[in-house]
C-alpha cells in the first residue's frame, strides 16, 4: 500500500507537467505494445503459427518504437526495407555458395561477408544517407550476414526468412497502430511550436534589452539571466530542429499539416532566428560593458530606440503567432516599409549610440527575407 | 577488369582525402570483424561449441561497431550490462511465473512485461540517462522480454542465457580488439583538434574582418563567404562537441590523454568560442551596413583598431596552438594585461567607431576566463 501511494503521487506529479505527461503516455504505449506482441508467445493458437520467430516481433517493437511518430515510422520502414533487401541478397549469396560446395562454400561466404560489410558500412557514413537510411543500412548488413552465414547450416533458409519477415511486419504493425492512432506525439507539431515560440523568445529578449538599457542604474542587477538563456537555447537549437524536420518528413498527413509540408523552410527560418539570437546576445554583451554612456545620455536617445525595439518585438511576435496559426500575416505589406522608415529615423541619432545599428541591421535582414 | 579499375580508382581517390581515408579504414575494420565472427558459424569445431547462438555474436558486431573507439566501447558495455541485468531479472520473473503455473503464469508474465516496459522506457527518456545509458536500457528491455516470455516455452532458460551472453561477449571482444588496436579512431583526438582549429578559424575571421573594413571601397566584394561559413560552423558545433566529449569519456588511456582527462572543460571552452563567433558574426553584419562611416574616417581609427585586432587574433592562435600541443601558454601572464591596456587605449577613440567595443568585450571575457 505504501509503495502504491508513492507511485500514485509520482504519477500525479507528472501529470501536472505537460512534458512529463507526454513521456508517461509514451511509456505506457510502449508497455501496451509489448504486451500485445507477447501474446504471440503466450497464447497457444498464435504460438503454433509463428513459433520461436515471435521473438522478432518483440525485438521489432523494442527497437522501433520511438518517442515521435515520425521516428517510429522511419525506423520501421528502414527495418522492413533493410530486412527484405538483406534477406534476398543473402539468399542469393547462400545459394551461390551452396552450388560451389565443399570448402569453396565457406570461402565464398567469407568474401561476400567482407565485401558487403565494407560497402554497407561505407555507405552508412555518407552524410545524406546517414540522415535517412542509417538504420536501414545497419539492418541490411545484419540480415545479410545472418542469412548468408546460416544458409550453410539451415536447409530452409527461404522459409525462415519469410517467417521472420512476417513477424517483423506484425511487430511493426503494432508499433504503427499504437504510435499513430493512440495519443500520437507528432514531431511536426513539436517543430512547428518550437519555431513559433522561438520568435516569441527573441521578441521578449529584445524588450528585455531595451528595458535594461534605459532603466535607472541602481535597479540594473535583476532579471538578466532568463532572457539570455532563452537566446542561448535558440542559438543551440539547430541539431534538434534538424532531427525534428527529419522525423516530420516521415509523418503521414495529419491535423493541419499536408503530406508535402515544406519542412525545409522551417529549417531556413530557424537558421535566421539563430543569427538574430546571436546578434541579440552580442548586443547584450555590449550593454554590459562599463564603457556605455551615462544614463542621461541614454535618455536622449530613448524615444527612437524604444520605438524601433518595440516595433521589432511586435513584428517578431506577430510573425510567431501567424506561423503558429498558419495564417498569412495581415499587414504583411506594411511591416517591411515600416521597419525601413524606422531605420532611417534611427540613422539620424546613430552616431551617439552603438546599440540600434545592430538591432536594425538584423531586423531588416530578417524582415526583408521573410517577405 | 573494368569494374575493378573503377573500384581501384575510387579507392585511390579516397586515399588522398584524409577524412575519406578514415571512413574507408573503418569500413574495412568492420568487414574484418564480421568475417572473424562468421568463423563461429563457418568452422565446424567452433560451431559445435556455440551452435545457433553464434548469431548473437554477428548481431553484436553489426550493432556495436561504431566509427569512434569510445562509441564502440560505450555501446558494447551498455549492451553487456543491459543483457546481464535484463537476463537475470527475466529469469527471476520467469521462475516466479512457473511457480504459480496455469493461467496465472501468463498473467504474471504479461503484467511484468507491461511494468518493466513502462519503467524502462520512461527511464530511457530522462536526459542524463539518455546521454549515457540509452542503448543499455533498450537492450535491458529487449533481453528481459525475450527471457521472460520464452521462459514459458523453453526449459533451459538459464543455459540459453549463459550461451547468448558468451557469444555476445565474443562479438564485443572482437569489436574492441579491432576498434582499439588496429588504426583506432579516437573521439578524443577529434574533439581536441576541432577545439584547437576552432581557435584558428576565429582568429582568421577577425583578421578577415579588419582587412575588409579598412580596405578601399572598390575591392570590397571578395572573400567574405569562407570566413563567415567558418564562424557559422563554429556556432553550430555544440551538439557535435557534446557527442564527441561523451564518447571521449569512454575511451581508455591512450596517447597524450590520461584516463581522467577533463573533457567537460573542452565543452566550456567550446561554449565560449561559440559566443565569440556569435559576436564576430554580428560584427560582420554591422560592417556590411550602408551606414558605416566613410573610408577616410575609417583610416583615422585604423591604427589602434588593427593593433587590437591583430593582438586578439594572435592570442587566439597562440591559445589554439598551445591547446593543440597541450603546453602551458608561455606568456600567459602577459596576455591578459596586454589586452586590458589595448582596451583602455581603444576607449579613447571609441566614440567614433562601433566596432572595437564589441571585439574587446568578448576578447576580455575569453581571455580572463582561460587564465
Amino acid at each position: 500500500p505504501k509503495i502504491f501511494n508513492t507511485i500514485i503521487c509520482f504519477i500525479k506529479d507528472k501529470i501536472r507537467n505537460k512534458q512529463d505527461m507526454r513521456k508517461l503516455i509514451h511509456s505506457i504505449k510502449v508497455g501496451v505494445s509489448l504486451v500485445l506482441v507477447s501474446f504471440l508467445y503466450l497464447l497457444n493458437p498464435l504460438y503454433e503459427r509463428v513459433g520461436d520467430n515471435a521473438m522478432w516481433a518483440i525485438m521489432t517493437v523494442v527497437v522501433v518504437f520511438e518517442f515521435f511518430a515520425g521516428a517510429t515510422v522511419r525506423k520501421g520502414l528502414n527495418r522492413g526495407m533493410g530486412t527484405i533487401l538483406g534477406g534476398s541478397l543473402g539468399c542469393l549469396a547462400a545459394a551461390l555458395a551452396q552450388k560451389v560446395g565443399g570448402i569453396g562454400d565457406s570461402i565464398i561466404v567469407s568474401i561476400s561477408v567482407f565485401i558487403f560489410g565494407v560497402a554497407a558500412t561505407y555507405f552508412r557514413m555518407i552524410p545524406s544517407i546517414k540522415k535517412k537510411y542509417d538504420y536501414g543500412a545497419m539492418i541490411f548488413l545484419l540480415t545479410f550476414n545472418l542469412v548468408v552465414v546460416s544458409g550453410i547450416r539451415a536447409e530452409k533458409v527461404l522459409e525462415l526468412a519469410r517467417e521472420r519477415l512476417l513477424t517483423i511486419g506484425m511487430g511493426f504493425a503494432v508499433c504503427v497502430f499504437i504510435s499513430l492512432l493512440v495519443f500520437p506525439t507528432w514531431a511536426s507539431d513539436e517543430l512547428h511550436d518550437s519555431i513559433a515560440s522561438n520568435f516569441l523568445h527573441l521578441a521578449t529578449s529584445i524588450e528585455g534589452c531595451l528595458d535594461e538599457y534605459f532603466k535607472a542604474v541602481e535597479e540594473k542587477e535583476n532579471q538578466p539571466t532568463s532572457s539570455i538563456s532563452n537566446c542561448k537555447s535558440v542559438l543551440n537549437s539547430k541539431s534538434q530542429d534538424e532531427s525534428l524536420a527529419n522525423f516530420a518528413n516521415w509523418e503521414p498527413w495529419h491535423g493541419k499539416f499536408g503530406l508535402y509540408h515544406p519542412w525545409d523552410k522551417y529549417l531556413k527560418i530557424g537558421d535566421l532566428l539563430r543569427e538574430l539570437s546571436a546578434a541579440i546576445l552580442s548586443l547584450k554583451d555590449c550593454l554590459r560593458s562599463p564603457k556605455q554612456p551615462s544614463s542621461t545620455m541614454r535618455q536622449s536617445i530613448r524615444q527612437p530606440c524604444e520605438a524601433v525595439g518595440v516595433s521589432l518585438a511586435w513584428t517578431l511576435k506577430e510573425l510567431g503567432e501567424n506561423i503558429k496559426e498558419m495564417k498569412r500575416v495581415q499587414q504583411a505589406d506594411m511591416i517591411a516599409p515600416k521597419l525601413k522608415s524606422m531605420s532611417l529615423e534611427l540613422s539620424s541619432v546613430i552616431s551617439s549610440s552603438k546599440l540600434e545599428q545592430l538591432e536594425n541591421v538584423d531586423g531588416l535582414a530578417i524582415a526583408s527575407f521573410i517577405f
